[in-house]
């Protein structure tokens, strides 16, 4: 298959394109150092995005950002970045992506643990999380021609361990390989409408 | 107590009136005809609301717009009406509204069935009410004071069964004040970081 992995410069991203490699061509986007630049936050960028990279049979997203801070803290300003990045950044590249994915292939989109297992300063990531989970459920009834749609939910990364470990109290982290495994699962198998937990 | 109700001349946010008012001080906000104007899509607005209002014990959203369309004629600016609206708005009032909030108060809003009982036309008014039930989820942990957070999640009301039926194929409606009734378990019980189905 020709599958588009959008943010596949983080860690996320590479352990994804690492597991499809060998099988699949693989394009990947990123805000930069990928075959094609994508700012998600920009339908312009996404439209280019697919103009240059044309018909594919995956796409793949597994970046999106979002603000931690305390909830009595966020402003609706803080709370946008969430909305920008990993909710309306994920949705665009669906919605302005669907007539570039041949028929029968698929959309496999990223939320988070933090939408069922919330953390203190996660409730704006929590947002966009279950955003996604909701969309992608919906969205799976009315996909054309055969495409499917799922989201893959990780808990937190053993990789970003060392970052987030404060914010996770009494979290078990998953290696992003086994995260990997269930994009895979999603672009080679045949189910649509849902949510892998890798928890 | 002293009870915002956001959307109050709307069908919900009527059968809620009726259902709390011999018990409570009611003040209904809507775009018009309320006892104070509020446009959800603004936070200009809703922080004038707040402004006019002052403290309350529990501020309460009944209303909150999305765009139903099929998934393939679907536009970035299609989905923009639920996230400018049911989304953000919502989310806005409790970001917005804490200050207004007095200690152990609460904030009630709405999400809905269709996150999970989608039908086609639904992915955008979805995603918003998904969004909610995450937000509420994770913003419960965080609330200041034993301020509370619930959403209650309504199927297709009876009320409006005659405009929605075709849509909505199969379901069997529920009367408004059955909804209601989850509000006052949301602003009367103790609760926190629910999501009511009145399914």
């Amino acid at each position: 298959m020709r599958i588009l992995v959008v943010g596949a410069t983080g860690t996320l991203g590479k352990a994804v394109v690492d597991r499809l490699k060998d099988k699949h061509e693989i394009i990947k986007a990123a805000r930069s150092g990928g075959d094609v630049t994508v700012d998600m936050t920009s339908t312009e960028s996404i439209a280019a995005m697919y103009e240059a990279v044309g018909k594919v049979d995956a796409v793949v997203v597994t970046a999106g950002s979002a603000k931690f801070l305390p909830l009595t803290a966020m402003t609706p300003d803080d709370n946008q970045v969430a909305i920008d990045g990993k909710l309306k950044g994920q949705i665009n590249i669906v919605l302005l992506g669907l007539d570039y994915v041949n028929d029968g292939g698929s959309f496999t989109l990223v939320s988070g643990i933090l939408m069922d297992d919330p953390i203190p300063q996660g409730a704006s990531a929590a947002m966009a999380n279950g955003a996604i989970r909701a969309f992608v459920k919906s969205a799976a009834i009315e996909m054309p021609r055969g495409i499917r749609i799922n989201t893959v939910s990780p808990n937190v990364l053993e990789e970003s361990w060392n970052d987030y470990a404060d914010y996770f109290a009494g979290f078990v982290p998953v290696p992003a390989s086994k995260a990997a495994a269930a994009y895979q699962k999603s672009i080679e198998g045949k189910q649509t409408g849902q949510c892998y937990e890798v928890y």
